[in-house]
This record gives C-alpha cells, sequence and structure tokens, in this order.
C-alpha cells in the first residue's frame, strides 16, 4: 500500500475531490459525520479514513478514482456496512479514501414486461424488493439485513440468504453491471440481456471482488412473479442423509417450488427456546434433524382452496411428507395452517443468531458442502467438537448444501480453556477433504485471508493475484481484502468472536 | 505470435510430447489423421497445426501445455469442431499445437442426490444427455450439434441453445470446473457448490473465454427433473411487441414451464415450407408474426389428463391462448395433439438453417435485444434492409430476446450487387443503441473480432486484454481468438458467407 500522502497533498486531493462531488459531500477524519463510515455493524473493524468522499453519479465515482489514484491514496468502497468480514472498512487509520455509494441511490428502470430492474449500488436492499412489488414483482433477494444493505455491498460480496435455493444468488440473479475500474474508466454493461458472448464475463468477475477490482456503481437484475401461495412447515427426519430425498421430492412433486430449506437441529432449537421462552418446539417431539421448509408458487390454481381449507400446493406438499413418512424417511411434520403460524417458523427460524450470541461466546463458520457430503460433515464434525468440548450449534440452507456452522462451549466447558485452533484446523481439513468451501455466502474481507491463504489453492491464488496485479496495478482498490498478501502475513484481525446478527 | 520453431525445435517438442502422451497421440502435420482437426464444420477455417497432441489427463494436458509454452509454441485447444466462428482451429499453418481433448472422455461422476454429473472437456454433449437420462434426470442443455459438440466447446463458448428460457446458457448449468491455465498449473475447482465466495469467479471467467485464458479439461453440471408432460404449439400474434406479455403470462400460469419461446415470422416459415414440400404452414391463415412454443413440467399433476386427453398442463396453456385471443393479442393458436404433430413442429424449428441456405446467399447475424426493444429492432430492421433490397429471414430464442436475424437477397435482387457492409453498418448502430449484443450465443472467435473491435467498449476491452496479458503473458493460448489485437487489424476471415447448420 502507498503510504498515506502528506498533508498538504492530502489538502490537495481533498479539494480536487471537493470540486468534483461538492464541499458538503467530502467529510473530513475530523468530523463527526465521519464516525458513521469507520465502523460497520459487526463492530470488529474500525479505522479512521483520510476522508468520505461521497459522489452522485458514476462521472463523479470515475472522477474520485482517478484522483486518488494520481494522488497513490487507497480507495475503499462503501455501501450499507453490513458485511461480516470487514470487507467495507479500511484496514489502517488516516491512510485511504471511503467512496460511499450512498448518494446513488437511484432505480434507473424497471421494465415490468422484461422483469428486469436497473439500481445504482447505494439503493438499499429493501427498496428495491418495494420498487418491484408496487410493480407486481418480486426482487427476490431477502437477508436479514436487508432493511441497511446496499445493492453495492450485495453484488461485492454475491450475497445468498434464505431463498437462494429457488432464485439463486445475487449473481445468479443480476444480469448486467456499471462499474468504475482501478484507472477510472467505466465498464457500462447495463443491458439486462439474457445471452451475450461477447468476450470475458466482466460481470461475474465483479461480482463477489469485494472492490478490489472497481466499484460497481449499477445493476440490472431479474425480476420474478409474486407467489400466490405458500406452504411453511417443519418436519424432523429420521437422518440427515436423506435430507436430499425429501427436497428432490419436493421439487418435483411441486415444480421446483421450495424456497427455503433450513437445517435446523435438536441443538439449535434449544437454544432458541430457552433464549426466547415465547418460542416453542414446533414438533411435540423435539427433532433431532429438524428441517424447516417453505414451498411457493406463483401459479393460481396452486393457491385454490379445496374444501377443507387447503390450498393445492399445501396437498401436494402434504402428499410428500406423508409418503416419505410412511417409508420411515419423516419422523413427524407439521404444517403451519396460519399466517401466524407460518411467521413464528420464521421467526424461530430468523432467532438462531441471537440465540447462538446470548448462549454464550462461540466461533461462526460459514461453509458449504455438496449436499451429498452434509451428513458425513455434520456426523463427523459433531463427534469431533463434542470430543474436544465443543457443543456445535448448526443452522444452514441446507438447499443450498450452505451450513452456518457455530462451536460454543460445551456443558460446563469453559470457553477459554477450549483448543479453538485445533477444532478450526479439524473442521477445514475435513472440509477440505469433503470438497466443501470455507467461506459460502459471507466472502474474505479482512476475517478469512488467513484461511483463504491456507485453504484456497495455490493455482488459483496466483490467477487471482495476476488479475488483481493487472487490473489495478498499483494495488489501490480494497487493499488488504480478499486477497492475502504472499509470504505469511496474519491479517489484522481474526473472526474469533463474531457478532453476527443475522446469517 | 511468436514464429514457428525450427525443425530441431519441433523434434524437440514433438518427441517430448510423446514421451508424455504416448507417441500414437502425436499426430504429426503430415498425417491423414491431421486433415479432421484441420477444418471446421463450417468450412470456412482451415489452417495445419504443426502437430495435433490427445492427451488423455489433466496431468498430460498440463505437461503439454508447460512444453508448449517453453518452446513458445501456440497452443490451440479442440474438441468437438462444431463451432461456427472458427475458435477452434488454428490460424496459421505449421505454427500452433492442436490438443484435442477427444480422449478426455470420462463421466467421471454422477450425483443423482445431489443433481449433478462431473463430466471430461472430451465427452460428446449427447452422452452427457444420455447418462443423465439413465439416471432418471435431464441434463437440458440442447442444441443441434449435440452429437458431435463436446463439453469442452459448450464451455468455451458458453453455448447456449433452445431451452435457455428456462434452464440458463451453459454458464448457468455450470457449477464447478477443473482446467489447466496457461502456465500448466491446474484449477480444480469441481465442487459442485451451490455457493462458494472464496475470491474472484475463476469460473466464470474461463467459461466463455474459448480457450484464450487455459484450457477448460472437465466441469460439474446441474441436473434436473424429467419433463412429464409437454405443450407444443405454435400462435400468431397481432404485434412482435406483445410477445413479452404472452411469454409472461404462459409462465406465470405454468409456474416457469416455458422451455422454447421462438420468434417464426412467415418470411421464414414461407421459406422452409418451399424448401421442404412436407413441412406445412402450421396455421391455416399464416401467421406474419408467428411463435413456436413448447411448455413442460416435471410435475405428476400436470401431466393427469382429463377426459378430453388433454393434460392439466395443456389446460392450462390452452386457457392462456383462448383469454388472449379474446383479448386480440393473439390472433390464432393451435397445439399439437400428438407427439407426431409435436415432433413436426420441431422440425419445422429446426429445418430453418437448411432452409435459408437452400434459399440462396445469406448473411447471419447472432444478436440478442431486451425483451423490450425486440420489436423496435425487427421493425426498424425489417423496413431498412427491404429498402436496401434484402429479404430479411429472421428465427429466434425469443424468450431468451436472441435472434437469428439473416439477410438473404430479395425478389429479382443479385445478392452480389447489394450493399451488404452497408446493411451490417446499420444493424450493428441500431443494435448498439438499443443496447443488444453483436454475440449472443456463438462467441467471437474469428469471424466477429472486427465487430468486437467496433462495437465493444474500450473499458471492456481494455479490461479483457489486461486479463488476457495477466494469465497468459505470451499471448500462447489459442491466439487471435477473442480479443481483437489492437490497432487496426483486420481478422483473417470474416464471416460473410455462413453455412450454419444448426442454430
Amino acid at each position: 500500500m502507498a503510504p498515506a500522502p502528506s498533508s498538504t497533498q492530502t489538502e490537495e486531493l481533498l479539494r480536487k475531490c471537493a470540486k468534483s462531488v461538492g464541499a458538503a459531500q467530502v467529510l473530513r477524519g475530523g468530523d463527526d459525520q465521519v464516525a458513521t463510515y469507520c465502523k460497520d455493524w459487526t463492530g470488529r473493524y474500525a479505522a479512521t479514513p483520510l476522508a468520505v468522499v461521497r459522489p452522485k453519479t458514476t462521472q463523479e465515482v470515475s472522477e474520485i478514482v482517478r484522483l486518488c489514484r494520481a494522488h497513490g491514496v487507497p480507495v475503499v468502497p462503501s455501501s450499507g456496512r453490513t458485511g461480516l468480514c470487514g470487507g467495507g472498512m479500511p484496514i489502517a487509520d488516516h491512510s485511504s479514501m471511503v467512496v460511499s455509494l450512498e448518494r446513488m441511490n437511484a432505480v434507473r428502470d424497471l421494465d415490468a414486461d422484461g422483469r428486469s430492474i436497473t439500481v445504482e449500488a447505494g439503493v438499499v436492499l429493501q427498496t428495491v424488493q418495494e420498487r418491484a412489488r408496487d410493480s407486481g414483482l418480486i426482487f427476490p433477494l431477502t437477508f436479514g439485513a436487508q432493511g441497511s444493505a446496499m445493492i453495492g455491498g450485495a453484488l461485492s460480496t454475491n450475497a445468498g440468504g434464505s431463498n437462494v435455493v429457488k432464485y439463486g444468488t445475487t449473481r445468479e440473479l443480476c444480469i448486467g453491471i456499471e462499474a468504475v475500474m482501478p484507472d477510472g474508466s467505466v465498464i457500462n454493461a447495463l443491458t439486462g440481456l439474457r445471452k451475450d458472448n461477447t468476450g470475458y464475463d466482466l460481470k461475474d468477475l465483479l461480482i463477489g471482488a469485494e472492490g478490489t477490482l472497481g466499484i460497481v456503481t449499477a445493476a440490472v437484475f431479474k425480476l420474478s412473479p409474486i407467489p400466490l401461495t405458500r406452504t411453511t412447515g417443519f418436519l424432523s427426519l429420521a437422518a440427515l442423509s436423506d435430507a436430499p430425498a425429501v427436497l428432490n421430492r419436493l421439487q418435483d412433486r411441486t415444480g421446483g417450488g421450495v424456497e427455503a430449506f433450513e437445517y435446523m437441529p435438536r441443538a439449535a432449537v434449544d437454544v432458541i427456546c430457552r433464549a426466547f421462552p415465547g418460542i416453542r418446539q414446533p414438533l411435540e417431539v423435539p427433532a433431532e434433524t429438524g428441517l424447516f421448509f417453505e414451498v411457493a408458487s406463483s401459479r393460481a390454481d396452486d393457491a385454490t382452496q379445496g374444501d377443507d381449507g387447503a390450498s393445492h400446493l399445501q396437498d401436494m406438499v402434504f402428499a410428500v411428507l406423508e409418503e416419505m413418512m410412511e417409508e420411515g424417511v419423516i419422523l413427524d411434520a407439521m404444517i403451519a395452517q396460519s399466517e401466524q403460524q407460518r411467521l413464528d417458523l420464521w421467526t424461530m427460524r430468523e432467532s438462531v443468531l441471537e440465540a447462538i450470541t446470548a448462549n454464550g461466546p462461540a466461533y461462526h463458520m460459514d461453509i458449504s458442502l455438496p449436499l451429498a457430503a452434509i451428513a458425513e460433515f455434520v456426523a463427523t464434525m459433531d463427534d469431533a467438537m463434542a470430543n474436544m468440548g465443543f457443543q456445535p450449534l448448526t443452522v444452514g440452507h441446507l438447499g443450498d448444501g450452505n451450513l452456518h456452522y457455530a462451536l460454543s462451549a460445551g456443558p460446563g466447558q469453559d470457553w477459554k480453556a477450549l483448543p479453538l485452533e485445533r477444532a478450526k484446523e479439524e473442521a477445514f481439513d475435513l472440509l477440505l477433504r469433503l470438497k466443501g468451501s470455507f467461506s459460502a455466502e459471507h466472502g474474505i474481507g479482512q476475517s478469512k485471508l488467513d484461511v483463504m491463504r491456507k485453504l484456497k489453492q495455490e493455482s488459483q491464488l496466483a490467477a487471482m493475484r495476476a488479475i488483481k496485479a493487472a487490473l489495478d496495478p498499483e494495488g489501490l482498490m480494497n487493499p488488504g481484502k480478499l486477497i492475502p498478501a504472499e509470504g505469511g502475513m496474519v491479517s489484522p484481525r481474526q473472526e474469533t468472536t463474531p457478532k453476527e446478527r443475522t446469517r
């Protein structure tokens, strides 16, 4: 990283920035206002930038990037700051320029016939959802932070969430992008095309790059029809290894209608019920291997109710559950019979992180595995971790092979005395053997640089470093994120006491 | 490009290659066998390589790439050679090594529960389809050349086809990749993970890169349930601008069941009926704006037949057609009442290229547009082209916004006297204005380098060139393809008299 410029140079840079975006949109390191941009919601990453610049247009972003480059000042793109790995935070005091995209908050276009929406990077996710709804469609990307998270960050981390199993990740929803590259040039590919084979896939390269290859300024997303009916429930599985069979049968019978398929084993549900006395076990006999699911349909015939008040969709789901109970695959199951019951199940699912946090210190992993390997991973890990004195507390977007596997202290154990480093090593070794990923949907940021260095294939790291050096030769775009420095440098802050609010 | 090595150097390289893959798998420039690899099915691209090497394993591919690099010899990856733009052909005689992937033809894994298949680059597309079917699933990628096209080429061109509207392009179907990079290192990311946010998206960078960034050696693909019922038909639209409304209503009513949604205007159908007397107009009054469609479902309830023999799916489609006829959007429509009628419609659709070829010389464009812009493009172009003396012959995967727009000579016109260059200029100007793409699904190869240079944004070209130079600094991977050389060099062969067999 370039050294921080001297004070005169800084003043000159800030003067030029002010000329570009207006003096009111250049916040100095000393301002109270700046504090907002110095911390993300994890509370783990904090550093003071040289200044915060708030451009309103793509052209202004381009000017700022060019100015910073000319002055050798690193650029840290910032949007909703709801990331969990520190990707949107400066890594050192008084050295970099935070470029906040919050004023780029226009919905540029909504094409109801073409079912796409074009939004700027500073639009809050929830706003996109609302605008889609106003046009009789949905923008399906959904996760806990949607009231604060902005599109730029969602793209830069390739955010996932709870209905990826049906609609895909942010990458899969995005069909066009606009970005300012490290040299200040603008890539405008806001076409919304479903097919476009004209050279390298720059869109997907920029998505998930965490701002290290440029600043995403706008994007086009696919929109989907509004579901007309939903069937939501909870079931107890005889064995986790049967989960794919349940998922597949539900999918086939409903034409791919599964929107959520979440692993909620007994330990997690118990912790939730302890933390929130209002939440009760969904089944009379608590499920050792619980699955929370929601199936939806935008078909009118699926929403049609029979004499018993059940929709056709519910009848189909019910039939699958009944069959698989007869087969011994499902031990017990319930289907929400009212919107309130449905919301209660969602509340239970969404309370898990808060419950784990209330339960005591924990180490969280955001991992993914091939569906066929999930059962082996969980069985092996649960055993090994219990033997080390941990109590595993796991939930996960099972339909995507994505587990949020957390380690807490076992009964009577002192967290600080537990062999966390050994546990992590064992976990990551197993993950590697089973071809899993050590970051499924949260990205790398600062917190996972060590794991990245250790577990990512050298050939892949080399290719990433070459691409980074080619597009950003001075290394000024969001330095200290995503790509571990060569050699043995340890990342500044490691994820050991996460306060993840929502996963 | 590096100069061809002297004879002694060549002999040394070939000796080393033979040591790696076996002497029988190194075919010399003089061999009859080599001729197969010197021509693709377009017949437009032909050059003799130094030799053809046929590795059996990823390790052997890596060795060959390292050897060629050490000798400064360009590498041209070759699989089914069914591409339409010359991407798999050497560009000059006796200068490059063709690396044929045909012997890497193993299906490495089929995970029926996880619904994925892992195949090597030399597996023929149809073989993948068959293996999936054997396991009660489908591999949905489908296009005319599937009996010869191999997975490596499908990935390298990001092949599309006729059911992208439902299942996505090759890129969207691929969930893991293995590739040999230009330095000989191997990227093994055959995980099949649905979520994996650990750095830059190398998979999608390699897909569609036409072998210029490395050689794809294997991939994991998603599989889908077998459709249990299909409803296929043809309709006449009052106005092309209403096509998105028809598509959306069919999608909503059937839960996204549309598998094909193809534009077949009167001129194209007339040419087909003239070329193939066995094929008849599907509607009594020939449709000016015809649409061929197929809707499918893997739901058992959709396959259930009523007393009249019609499936529930057909009833739903019928209801949509009836409604939209009442609304005046659809003028006339038919639904295939037997498998034979269905196949007849498909035969008609698939005969179009042969019919256009039989009709006389033509210039073909493979373009895409936002759905909302299709009607304007077609109306403006059809007028302008007719005024210049052309007869436009267009079909297209309308559901993807993908048109195969062909220009033939109008009645009484001499093809050679028509202003083709001016027509192309007008077409591409309009395309640019409407935010379309000049290559929707066939890629760039050699044939579209000129258009690429002219129409692709300079910022995007610069990023692509930087990436190419970073990963392949010697420029040895499939040179002369995809990325136009800087400056005004004209590509060796331009696409003016295509013999595209299937689109």
